[in-house]
């Protein structure tokens, strides 16, 4: 029987990186880049302005100060969007607003806080002035300027030719402007995964139906698909298959048509009516395992078949919750092109013993709480594989290694942070 | 001048939690729950076998052993899903599936591990016997059991009347799970918030579109829409407004007809150009705040209008983004209900000096990395508020007061982690 480790390794070892497509921008959030993004223009395009001010001439105000007002001509008025037209000749300024491009001959730009015109109030002229442009107030400026203060060099955040983002980037709310910046209305990007949900079982209702007798209802299609989408991927619901090989093996069939992975949920034990496993086999596919000393999710079999990948998980919610967390969401990861697979880990300081027995990784649903530098980790109650309260509770996965069969309170275990982003 | 902090407590204090609707479970995730959630049923609704094994009555296997075997009559083959009909006398079995009810008069499951039949082979006759319920093979047991073990009993999981989700949890994928299980098609929650974007400025050019002289394209919706999907809210992008005040009157009032919150990026500065402001007053706004002591983000302006919230964010890229990250998202997961509304913040320790003008508190964006339990943050490079590639290289954002003017590299800075989910 594999241990956990051993079965992740041939997870990851067997999927592939899905191919790239062209994706528009506005839908290309939390994808993976899949190509070198080099730019073809300077950003920004041109020198502008970082402020509203005066274009000058940095030689005309280089000694400006309280005592030492320096008073220039305004011969335009440019705002942002405007191409200007007229030279600054020594001697001249031209009003300017933020983000507008800078008039030939000036390099710097003043504040217009650092300004004032001859009727004292600079900013309120600024603000208020309806000039026509043809007749301005001249400006005075008090204050020493830095030379090429408050000007904005074309090229300075990004240089044409320059390779801005690499592929293999996840793409994140600035790397998606930035491309907008740059002009990229669509780019190259790994697509999303499609994952199909196959539920078995003959005990499985509807979420609406009320319960009979011996039935349960169906929730592992609702939380699988709910983790699809956080991993990012596209969950695709097929329903649920009756304990027999025809309905398994036309709902397979489907899914396979549809998805690049197929989870199925039960019919992976030992019972004669679980019947996943006879028919992966019937349709030709390659068992790559199946069991693993692992609780909860035991049962757990994995498969490829025409170049899907097919996940058998176990019928019990929390051990279906677990073995997505820690098999599939990997390996969903890495077929999206990410280069992050796994959670952060910590040891954490355990705040009551655990008794388990020996032979199988435990993973015990925990609260993780972090004090004065430390973590702690607490159980989230009973830990049997049904009881979804356990999960509900959880931001953590306690390890506890197989051959331990028992664990102190005060002592550290190994523990995943399943509400983190992955970070290695 | 305001400080950031007095500024978000007035957008945290101003903006108000938006109503509830019921939504279908499968469209909940993300999503505060609205309601108190009452399990009308126990979960499980029934004593099932947690194993493929044998029900037995436990008095019977107490002394089982492997040099005293008991054998017992198998008189039933139950599945899951299946009313088990017969009841289990003393010195009888049923052999039953994970899942399945338990009969009546049986208390304790054997997995099928640990008996044999008469040829032996327990677990091949288990998986392939292909008996019609009338005649079974005798088993023999010959292990100890725990009384009732391998039970998994009614109501463990949930008892009915039990209340099982708090009204003001976030629904995540085992929530999700549990109310499935609970017969919940669809729950009251808090519905998503729509976040409408108008950018302003002449110099605007739609992504697609060559620059020309004076131009930049507008990257800002870009980053913004991003940004509010990764919030949990839906963007609605209304395209660029000229600097005429008519151009942006009429896309704020289509923006106020369909959205909680409006965005606008661009004129919000002194510049006689900036219309925003004075649109605004003229449509009747209650002007909350604008200008925030800090940089980037200095002239953040912030509306109420009719019940909607209007943040006036400036036009440079990197300002923008900070000024969603600190101000808008907190704005938007408290109005979706959330009570986590700020990010994680460590003692970050600096790699290199920064120096800056007294006045304003700075963001500077770093790449944070942990090495033996110590944060260590790294200046992204060039800080200008234009430069977007000091963004998608940054996952924290450090805190410089205002009142600083120089940090040395090795000091410590407050730094908030902005690639974390909100943990306060």
């Amino acid at each position: 029987m594999l241990n956990p480790k051993e079965a992740l390794d041939i997870v990851l070892a067997t999927v592939e990186t899905l191919e790239t497509e062209a994706t528009p921008l506005e839908q290309a959030l939390g994808l993976v880049l899949a190509e070198d993004i080099i730019s073809r223009d300077d950003i920004p395009p041109f020198d502008n302005s970082a402020m509203d001010g005066y274009a000058v001439r940095w030689e005309d105000v280089a000694e400006a100060a309280a005592d030492h007002p320096v008073t220039l001509d305004v011969i335009d008025d440019i705002k942002a969007g405007d191409t200007p037209l007229k030279e600054i000749m020594p001697g001249a300024a031209a009003r300017i607003m933020t983000g507008a491009q800078m008039p030939v001959g000036a390099d710097t730009v003043v504040r217009v806080e650092d300004t004032t015109t001859d009727d004292g109030g600079a900013r309120e002229a600024f603000e208020t002035d309806e000039s026509d442009g043809s007749s301005f107030k001249p400006v005075t400026i008090t204050v020493k300027v830095k030379s090429k203060g408050n000007v904005r060099r074309a090229g300075e955040d990004v240089a044409t030719g320059e390779k801005v983002i690499d592929a293999g980037r996840e793409l994140k709310p600035a790397e998606i402007g930035l491309l907008a910046s740059l002009g990229f209305p669509e780019v190259q990007t790994v697509r999303r995964a499609r994952i199909a949900i196959v539920t078995t079982g003959d005990e499985l209702l509807e979420v609406g139906q009320p319960l009979e007798p011996g039935k349960i209802r169906n929730s592992n299609a609702y939380s699988l698909a709910a983790q699809i989408t956080e991993a990012g991927a596209i969950p695709i619901r097929l329903g649920i298959a009756s304990d027999t090989k025809e309905a398994a093996r036309k709902l397979f069939t489907e899914a396979l048509d549809q998805a690049d992975i197929v989870l199925t949920t039960g019919g992976v034990s030992v019972g004669k009516y679980d019947v996943v496993k006879d028919v992966l086999d019937e349709m030709g596919a390659e068992q790559k395992f199946w069991k693993i000393a692992q609780k909860p999710g035991h049962p757990l079999g994995f498969w490829v078949l025409n170049g899907r990948y097919v996940f058998g998980l176990p019928g019990n919610p929390v051990a279906t919750m677990v073995c997505f967390e820690e098999y599939v969401r990997p390996a969903i990861r890495k077929m999206m092109g990410r280069t992050y697979l796994f959670r952060p880990e910590v040891q954490a300081i355990l705040t009551s013993d655990i008794r388990k027995r020996p032979g199988r990784l435990h993973y015990i649903r925990v609260r993780v709480q972090k004090k004065n530098g430390d973590y702690y980790a607490e159980s989230t109650g009973p830990q049997g594989s049904g009881i979804l309260k356990s999960m509900v509770l959880a931001d953590g996965l306690a390890l506890i290694p197989p051959e331990i069969e028992s664990v102190k309170a005060g002592e550290r275990v190994r523990t995943r942070l399943i509400s983190q982003p992955e970070d290695h």
